[in-house]
């Protein structure tokens, strides 16, 4: 089968992933699943791995080059093991990015993201920029046959990593509360339309992008910012004193260090984005009872969510289609935040 | 100043009030509030008070009457106590409809509607039926000055009745799961909304009235639904065994011992509607693992949050004004629910 | 195998389990485990089974008689499919009641007794008052080797009801709260360890048995109550106007009309036991503001959470052993409440 | 009356507080109370007082030396202002140690210590380093007459600072779950016997000092450490691969970059003690899925919850005595750590 496999790291992130002719997988065990992929979606951290921040993570784990990326996948059922009970083949599915296990005591309490035997394919093993994808029960969410992978691939992560950090913030969201969005990108411009439907706050979008904020608007963000220098007075000023919850989808190049700033006192910053450092006195924490907790990605639960919302047109994912062929393109086009939303391949 | 005022109780209803004019009220301690009536909206409690259902417990309390009912106030500052300072004269405000202490426990939890030493006029003490109201400081919400009494004054009880229970509701609403809202007159219509803006889950609605259901279509349920003699089968049907919330207005007439029989396993009954009993089999609750609780009015910090959302326009009352003088008029068209929504008296 | 099977349901309960050999159970499916049973617990279900009040559900699912109750295992891995992993043969496990599928919805959020393909041997499928027990691997607690099967076996069933009603109660118990817990039998002394446990409330103990209330002091309850005429009064005075929650481990015979009036205002009412009907009239939940909801077994999750309470020395069962031949004394003797804590059936 | 006040701050902390005699407080507004100090407890925020942290905050405040410093106050009501009706004169009564207006936002939630118009006393208004002290009606909590003042005046700030701590901890520690607590001083030693109380979690307590660690083994704590250079590892390999939850009580002395490495994924790190940095990659936030927090003081419905612990016997103050006029040689003594507990000063 056809598929775009990377064959070295680079901080500079100018290497270019090769398409090449590769064996498909195969059904091994009796969980597994083969999906023909409909849509892959194009990720961040897809540009954090080929710069090789994951690298001693994937070598810690065995996970050598090259191998195919593309953890945001959805498609139809291929072939299935011998145990597989809720699908079958022909259906339309999206896949969780990971394989659970569905018997350690994180499985048991449903918050699978914590799974002890956890697998990431496209971190590591073969991913879905290619034809077919080898993947397992447990991570398959079966959709109404008369929806297009296109439209939802990226909701298999940038979406439920959205979506997350979204249900995250609405615990603390009053009516009349405000919510900061910080870099309103692929994950950003979900997590808006989720706060929307499940909560009642209000909603600050700030990014550097006028194509970014132009979406914030037409999305109904009750405020559009562009992220200035005074971008911390700005939100006090409109919150009266600091936004309840920031959500940083950026958490690199300083931002990180700008978002605890908006934050109100007994009020919480959720990091989505990574790659700085924060460096906070723990003074400002215990004085203003702040609170700073990182997202990851989201339970297969929260995929199923999501998808409810999306089945009942309350949340759409805005994307660019590329081909297969054309995957160095969309990576860079991405890198340079050439489009709004995501990028999406289609093989 | 004019006032309409009880004379007695009635279990058949046809009793009028009777529209005379009594002393205006002074402010007596420190906290007191007198509030200018810009309206008043009329309750299903005000048709429950002239029945005599709360004759026991108003008695108990040494109120007798005649009095001057109306708890669901909204107008202008008239005269503040000495000790006040969050609002003042010609302040627009709404009234809370309880006046709490602010000192014992409940109050101290942010439980104010389980106040030690609430007071409730309209029930017992003079209501807002009236040109002037007497309440005290705690009870007031301070209103953007454009915002017009009429528009808002049933947000002080059944708009904040509605919106506990969609509060409660909505913590076990994930996206895709189903709320019947039973009874859609003047708290079911803003219960109705309130759940479309904090939660995610889809919304049947029933109710007998033509009129009801328009507005329930109009106001965006998922499924509007008669109440026919089959009404369990069709939510059983459209929900696939239960929906996970049940909110019952009506809680008499046979209705309260339908509604349990909606919910899912695992799901909850939320009753705010009263006058009937109750009977369910203990093995019923324990073996479906259901919940049936009570929801009353609502605490301050509740219509601060529904103020909000009204203030965002996501919520609006519907309602028909009467002119104080045609308040018995109002009472007669609310037993026969000519009107959908809310009747408000204007002084 | 030896094996006690029930052959005919009997309201009056003067029935007679027949002791008899029958053919062992054998591993059929790849995650099919057989647990060599070291001991199975007597639960008021095995009555309420034998009364005839489960016939209905379990004709209904097919299940017919004769069949081999005890839904309370623990014991030894006598043989495993070929997919199980997470246990080997010789471990000695504790058996959560349900067999659950690990797929459904329900499972997925870690709600696993209400999995949509849960099957509970010991209620129609064969049980454990045998030699030997088919379950599988999900239903599996791994437990320290020097734990014996005797002392732990009621857990898996009487435990985790009471541990699961314990947590749901803890969770509005705040420091100073009163909880009152109604029979203090198998159950109750276990939701009373929990409480102390895992709560900073004060418990009121209710129990008409003398030994059981022997039981209630010793083990540390802050009052112990004889369940009298005038029970409501005693409790309202204790605590102030009503105790925030009640668990009712009795349900039937009148008891559950008395505990929804023991709960103060905000307060809830926790049924476990069951065979009775709770008539309550719709206003008394309203105007109180009260809150009555079932409570049935548990999740896998909280036997793991118990079993960790027991492994720390923090709740013990109170037992009284039987043999498997003298199991209809043991049925006998749990009539007539001639044992407190719960009995427990040794093969 | 006889005080102690503070005339100049210093890094090195090497100033004496002055022992003199200055105007006693009088009622000057009608929710007034003067307490006659019956013992004040000593802080490590008096400690940071003293060496100028607070300086900005008190001058910004136009709070100027010099004053009387002691925020956790106990004794008898000695005047009470006109609108008083909760407490009389000689009731014993512990002060919460702000003085907040239960007319706001924060204080209708019951989250009163964000109140908008808090006020200090102890931290630039006079506190109850002195014979007499004036704080407000909604700061009382008034006791059982038996208790002495002595015995628990630190619960007013150490007390409930550390039960907040405990109490946001026990939400998520359950059963087998493991609690660090770093740091096991007058507050730590309290969060100790919280947590044994409210949760069934098991204790690391981690202290340098003998006196610290005896004293943690004499409160049941499930294991004791000296903090040595291998604390990470020793952590994680007790809890197989992090706790769930860790509270600093120390946050300075880069103790505070430790904690965080100590949390497992998915897990908490609670800050009380400050003075240091945290600098902590974002990646490490996001992958792990970790949470940190800052924790401050607590509501006045906290320190009612602890008091009820406190009434009941579960939780008690460990404390060393001071007169008033040898307060120079407690803070020395704290500021070496002389003493485990809390020192307590008599005037």
């Amino acid at each position: 089968m056809k598929a775009a496999r990377l064959y070295q790291y680079d901080p500079a992130m100018n290497v270019q992933l090769k398409i090449e002719d590769v064996k498909a997988p195969t059904i091994k065990g009796p969980n597994d699943v083969i999906v023909k992929v409909g849509a892959a979606g194009l990720c961040r951290t897809d540009l954090h791995i080929i710069e090789g921040i994951w690298q001693p993570i994937m070598d810690g784990d065995g996970h050598l080059l090259p191998y195919i990326m593309g953890h945001e996948n959805a498609g139809w059922v291929e072939d299935i093991g011998s145990n597989v009970t809720s699908v079958k083949v022909g259906d339309t599915v999206i896949c969780h990015p990971h394989r659970t296990c569905g018997i350690c005591l994180s499985c048991r309490y449903g918050d699978d993201m914590h799974c002890e035997h956890s697998l990431f394919p496209g971190l590591g093993l073969d991913g879905g920029f290619a034809e077919y994808f080898l993947t397992s029960e447990r991570s398959l969410i079966k959709l109404n046959p008369n929806i297009t992978p296109l439209e939802v691939a990226p909701m298999a992560d940038a979406g439920i990593t959205a979506y997350r950090a979204a249900k995250k913030a609405a615990k603390s969201l009053r009516p009349g509360a405000y919510c900061v969005i910080v870099g309103v990108g692929g994950l950003g411009h979900i997590a808006l339309q989720c706060l929307h439907e499940i909560s009642g706050c209000r909603i600050i979008a700030v990014d550097r992008e006028p194509a970014a904020r132009a979406l914030c608007k037409e999305l109904g963000a009750d405020f559009v910012l562009d992220g200035g220098p005074n971008i911390i007075e700005e939100i006090k000023e409109i919150t009266k004193g600091g936004a309840q919850v920031v959500i940083d989808f950026v958490g690199e190049l300083g931002v990180e260090n700008l978002c605890w700033q908006m934050v109100r006192p007994g009020g919480e910053l959720i990091m989505v984005g990574y790659g700085g450092k924060i460096e906070v006195p723990t003074a400002h924490l215990v004085i203003n009872e702040i609170n700073i907790g990182g997202s990851l990605v989201g339970n297969y639960t929260e995929l199923v969510e999501l998808m409810e919302l999306n089945a009942d047109g309350k949340v759409k994912m805005h994307y660019s289609e590329y081909s297969l062929d054309n995957i160095n393109q969309a990576l860079s086009d991405f890198k340079n935040r050439k489009f709004a939303g995501r990028g999406v391949i289609v093989p």
